[in-house]
């Protein structure tokens, strides 16, 4: 066990158990999340020894969840946040900043940060095997972190998916399996499959260390702003891991003492697959799926895992929510680019 | 006039110019290289300095054609030096690297090193309008970072152009100009017009500027190798902008007793387009063009501008080149990814 990571705890129950392969609590089913000793990073983890390491997400490692040195995403993270001046004059702010994930190593997303936490684990832990359930960007990942590891890697995919997102995973040899099914059905399936032969499926059984690399957005945003939190941050709400894990990283961050000021945390989703924002502007923490209709196909997931986390960390910062239409989102697209 | 930038240099009869926005010799016709007054940028360029800058094109800035504070390519540059384990082993070679540029902010491409110092320097000599002829990366950049700058931009290609390239560059909110004709036709027009209207075309009248960009390469990964020039490194050449670049770069560090070690420079070509590769290996200095056949597009230049200075680099530092078919390239992609 880690020297910092004390076990898993539910975040809905509280009960305890040990770092493993798993991912909901056996008492009620809850999700589980991992436990730090926090006293004692706090006895470590400084901002020059942060600032001492290479520029990738494991510069912040006390507060992720592996043991020793790791072996793959030595070149993920610490993506560029990027001073929009143009942008902010445009829309009438002081100081804004984008955080160009795109250029992420190796494959443009932020998977690559998710990633390199689960597989590290599972190699820690002794899995030869990892797995994912993806339309896209998360099997790219999943297989590019496996070929640079040695692992064996199998991927599963709707039967449907386009040419062209295949091949964007499979040229790193992952074996790909095509599920007569849509995303929900070979997510499922996955669900067995990672209890029936044991293997590493980052997003299932790995998911408490897979999102914990999230953090790692928060991590970077506040110490690219120089140990200062943003007053305000909006991160988009898919299936909402990310944005309670920035408010988990924004929270540690100052309760160690390594940052200044307080940041108001906004989602915003697509119109057309906004289930966590309506709930929002109804005061209610019941999320009622939806079936997705919008252009921003990344962010279309009609019924987020995680939505209910989302609504309390956006709530307990002070913070708020908004959709936005596809014309608006085109014309986001647009002035982002222009300016 | 910069501090450390004493003018413009013909390569071939060495006759002085000042700093302009021009690329050839009044006298020669012979290209235009920028001189720097080494001995004063080795009073201050220190290890110590280069390290403790912001990691982009910017911390090398003595050894570029800038003067003051870059206003553009603040994210650019710094991409990761990939220690690749697995392909070294598949290769039998001890240590290998892999500089990867694809994630270069913000347009994926090297092109974000050259345009970043090209349109700086066009800023500094009071340019309000800046432009290139392209079919693809270039265009994307040029149209990125004067969206950034706010400076007007207009870009030329042919009018035969995939749909899907010219909407990645007018994003950025250029004009295009599209020509009835291939991308030589392009690049003729664009030389009379730089020279009628007074806009800087980044690879044309500001060429001098732009390649100095390419240099950054060189800095980076003998940077990145802990000051040490690799043993041997291999540049692709397409029209011949980089690789004398990277070895001026590796020069320019040893001279400055910055670095240890002597690289030899290897140029690979793509064997539908190798005239670089058919020159050496034929032991002569004349290029003859040829008319391009082959998968790797980005690379397929008949007639390189710089072949000569490839072929003098690469002999100078003992180095070698080879071609390789379209098949072993497929091939190549595939190992690449699989390790």
């Amino acid at each position: 066990m880690s020297q910092y990571v004390k076990g898993l705890r539910c975040r809905e129950c509280g009960a305890e158990s040990e770092i493993a392969a798993v991912h909901v609590c056996e008492t009620c089913f809850g999700p589980l999340e991992v436990e730090y000793d926090y006293a004692a990073i706090k006895q470590v983890f400084t901002r020059e020894l942060i600032e001492s390491r290479p520029r990738n997400i494991w510069r912040y490692r006390e507060l992720l969840p592996i043991t020793g040195e790791p072996k793959i995403g030595l070149y993920s993270g610490y993506t560029p946040l990027v001073r929009a001046d143009r942008l902010a004059a445009a829309l009438g702010v002081d100081e804004l900043y984008v955080k160009d994930d795109s250029v992420n190593h190796p494959t443009f997303s932020y998977k690559d940060r998710v990633v390199s936490v689960a597989i590290s684990k599972a190699i820690e832990l002794g899995f030869d095997t990892v797995s994912c359930a993806s339309t896209g960007n998360l099997a790219n990942s999943v297989s590019a972190h496996a070929a640079r590891a040695g692992l064996n890697c199998y991927i599963f995919i709707p039967d449907n998916l386009e040419q062209g997102k295949v091949i964007g995973s499979t040229i790193y040899g992952p074996r790909a399996v095509a599920i007569n099914g849509n995303y929900d059905d070979v997510n499922r399936l996955c669900t067995e499959i990672a209890d029936k032969y044991g293997w590493a499926f980052v997003n299932i059984n790995f998911r408490p260390y897979y999102t914990e690399g999230a953090k790692t957005y928060g991590f970077e945003i506040a110490e690219q702003l120089g140990w200062k939190l943003p007053q305000h941050v909006v991160v988009p709400t898919a299936g909402g891991t990310i944005l309670p894990k920035v408010a988990k990283a924004f929270s540690e961050l100052t309760d160690l003492g390594l940052v200044t000021g307080h940041a108001k945390i906004h989602s915003a989703q697509a119109a057309g697959c906004a289930p966590v924002i309506t709930a929002m502007h109804k005061h209610t923490d019941l999320i009622t799926p939806v079936k997705p209709n919008t252009i921003a196909k990344s962010i279309a997931i009609g019924n987020p895992a995680d939505g209910y986390y989302v609504l309390k960390a956006v709530r307990e910062s002070g913070g708020w929510g908004e959709s936005v239409t596809d014309q608006e989102i085109v014309d986001g697209i647009k002035l982002l680019a222009r300016t």
